[in-house]
């Protein structure tokens, strides 16, 4: 199985839809640019949400759905926002098809024209701002903290499982307040939820920050992103929270009356994470014999294989350690095919990233072990009956710990500094990854550096350090770094 | 509060607009047709689809996503599927929008437009079928047993929140067999396993049976659904699980190799249910205050009012009680506010549909006392603190059983039996509710009766004895009853 599958060096690019495909999580579908979520893909995303889910419940907010569709007009009320997201759309003009005259199957019905077309959500703020306008009069109603989990769709050009689909699934919080500081503190705090996510559970580090100017959401004053590094050394935006300001609060005429009893525009945020996460994670820790997971997000953290097949004493030794380790909260599955050989199993495995597996053979018990493999080191070990199951629930952990520590020393050691525009160049398209270099807080410059390497300015760095240096580009001061690298 | 809701009595239809109103549970949108789920509807929702999810699961299934747009094609694909589902639905036809040279906004642009339509899925069957081509070789490759959480949207003309909705929220799995013995077994799992989430967590009575061949699904050779009763009298088809034999395989060419090595066809199933739940919720269990929810659904199981205000001493006890609750697994509120008294929340809390209300006051604390009241029955008595834990857990069990069986009681007054025309029709146009009656099994006599009457043919009960009698219309010979209504 795993000689399926092209190596990184080879071919990253192919080395992940290998992945993709061959460990069953993605699929492609008839429909340009959509992906089939296949079980395994879903159940990763399903952990993911119900972890999120969570974060954001024990930070008082609540769930709630809005409509697919946005009227058109909606879209032309924030200036920025139709800029950034009105153009690559799927666009409802009917609403009925017919049978084609002729027989060959159904037509649209011209008569069933929609006297406004619909455009299929590509980001929600719009029809809930036109919808909060209901909800909020005084500020007895604010802050009002709600988050959607949705479908939406952007007609993208080039389309890559997961990290870019013209349909994907995500959440999107959209966030009511009665004062500035206190949407900005709602965005920090959501950003803050975001890379605890993302390093305490997809053990994936990140670097947080500011965005610039440029690489700001369509409508947004403030946009906070946490980036991660790839193993190709590019950079992921894994999750962003925006302080919207009175921006959609003015577009669609909704005030509040403060304690005072005097009118005033609300204040917003938003903020998302969606199916590219699942991308993110993959390309994080994954090798060349397949897909590798974090334990606390592998819909499968333990599977038991019978070597060289199921017999009685065997599968009664596999049932006892799966019942001791479920009531420790572990997945385990047992897996009791006896047509395939172990070998060909332990593959599979190794693809599908089952993070620890267990071997039980005759010769085995007979000593009073059973094998164990971790799925991250590649390492196996005999290990006693005796206190198997807290063996097992420690080593996940350490096996999360070591993931996030690999990631982590990858990405440090794939950071650079430049303080030059010939090194930035050079390293930039030589050792990829992320540079750190001044930046006089233009867009000229940010533009210029865009223009000749393709590195975008990913981030300020929310722990940049005050120090005194010159941009790349127009050698104006600056007064601290800010991170460039290629991105997806 | 609860004087705003219109009575039952009053106007049936306004009241339940009310309810959803009032009760915080959905609002229009400025999508004709679409409704916002607010949090408390979309907790209740949640609270469904935890509990439906886990009964699929424990059944053998997996979810997976499957895109929100279908080929206009094919939908053509599936000669009775066309007709029941390719008329009313949303169409997208272009994928871009750009600005209106005369700069009043956005307009679409021309030259984007798609060379095959997309419909926006009003069901899955096509698109997934599509997709079991690639997935189904073999016998080993079955039973495929996919669940899959989306939104779907059909056209609708008059549409009700929850009950019909242009856009909703559903669960649709689908399933691929090797035979069709086991394909029409999973169907009925399925039906069973809606019966049992209807009844033992809805608390809403259900009757089990097949549809009549004119109101099956579209495409499907079998339909089973559960019909339930409002307290109007009419019925609500709550759930329906479809054996589909070999129609979708052959439409879209999904063969598999047996063990024999020979080719054959795959037969398949789908079943559904959707937030028209939490309408069919509202309707069975509420009054003229509010919302009644049945505790195992309620997104708060329990509501702590401190009388007439919060004290130190009161939310101590509160806090104490609330800690105990929820080691028991009960939700449970304590209502800090000091603005608000004790009577507009109690009015608010039974407009919610809260199951249980402790009302904690300091004379109450002096006798170590506090006080219980039921939302279903509207009664309260005192209980010591000491077992108030224990004491609060069983009440929600005898409130869950107390609206099941007082739901049961309503449904069977509200079915009677009818051996003639003449008392059909008075039945089901004074009385309303349930009318079992012998059919000749014809399309004919059915359709007769729905022109005569507007009920419908909700199902053939599974349990219907057999017994001779004569149909109403025809007066030809009748081996057992069916049950007749008029619907939602």
């Amino acid at each position: 199985m795993a000689k399926e599958i092209t190596s990184r060096e080879e071919d990253y690019s192919k080395w992940y839809l290998d992945i993709v495909r061959k460990a069953g999580l993605a699929d492609n579908s008839a429909v340009r640019g959509c992906m089939v979520i296949k079980p395994t893909g879903y159940a990763i995303w399903e952990n993911m949400r119900d972890q999120l889910d969570k974060m954001f419940k024990e930070t008082g907010h609540v769930n709630a759905y809005f409509p697919l569709f946005i009227p058109k007009s909606f879209l032309s009320k924030e200036a920025d926002h139709v800029e950034g997201f009105a153009k690559e759309c799927a666009v409802v003009t009917h609403h009925r098809l017919m049978n084609n005259p002729d027989g060959s199957g159904v037509v649209v019905d011209p008569s069933a024209k929609l006297e406004e077309e619909l455009i299929v959500r590509p980001t929600s703020e719009t029809i809930i701002w036109n919808t909060y306008k209901d909800w909020i009069n005084s500020y007895r109603d604010l802050p009002l903290l709600i988050n959607q989990w949705a479908n939406v769709v952007r007609w993208e050009m080039r389309t890559r499982p997961f990290l870019r689909t013209a349909e994907f699934l995500w959440q999107e919080g959209h966030t009511a307040h009665a004062t500035s500081q206190e949407a900005i503190e709602e965005s920090q705090l959501i950003h803050e939820v975001y890379a605890r996510f993302a390093e305490d559970y997809m053990a994936m580090p990140v670097i947080k920050g500011a965005k610039s100017a440029n690489e700001r959401f369509a409508g947004a004053v403030e946009t906070y992103t946490i980036e991660a590094l790839m193993q190709d050394g590019k950079a992921l935006q894994a999750g962003t929270s925006h302080f919207l300001g009175q921006n959609f609060a003015k577009a669609f005429d909704v005030k509040y009356l403060n304690s005072a009893n005097k009118e005033e525009y609300v204040w917003a945020t938003s903020w998302g994470v969606s199916t590219r996460l699942v991308g993110g994670l993959i390309m994080t820790h994954s090798d060349d014999e397949g897909l590798v997971l974090p334990p606390k997000l592998a819909p499968t953290q333990v599977v038991i294989v019978p070597i060289p097949k199921p017999s009685p004493e065997i599968m009664e030794v596999a049932a006892k350690i799966k019942k001791e380790l479920n009531a420790h909260g572990v997945s385990v599955k047992i897996d009791e095919d006896a047509k395939k050989r172990p070998g060909f199993k332990f593959a599979e495995y190794e693809m599908k990233g089952v993070p620890v597996r267990i071997g039980i053979g005759k010769r085995d018990l007979e000593k009073n072990q059973v094998e164990v493999a971790r799925r991250d080191t590649k390492t196996k070990e005999s290990h006693s009956l005796d206190g198997i199951a807290t063996h097992v629930v420690e080593l996940l952990d350490v096996i999360q710990s070591n993931l996030f520590n690999k990631a982590k020393q990858f990405r440090d050691d794939m950071t650079s500094e430049a303080n030059d525009f010939k090194t930035f160049e050079e390293l930039i398209n030589d050792k990829g990854g992320f540079v750190s270099a001044h930046w006089d807080g233009t867009v000229e410059s940010e533009l210029k550096i865009k223009e000749l390497t393709k590195a975008t300015l990913r981030c300020i760095p929310n722990d940049a350090v005050e120090e005194s240096g010159k941009d790349l580009i127009s050698g104006a001061p600056s007064s601290k770094r800010v991170l460039f690298a290629k991105a997806y």
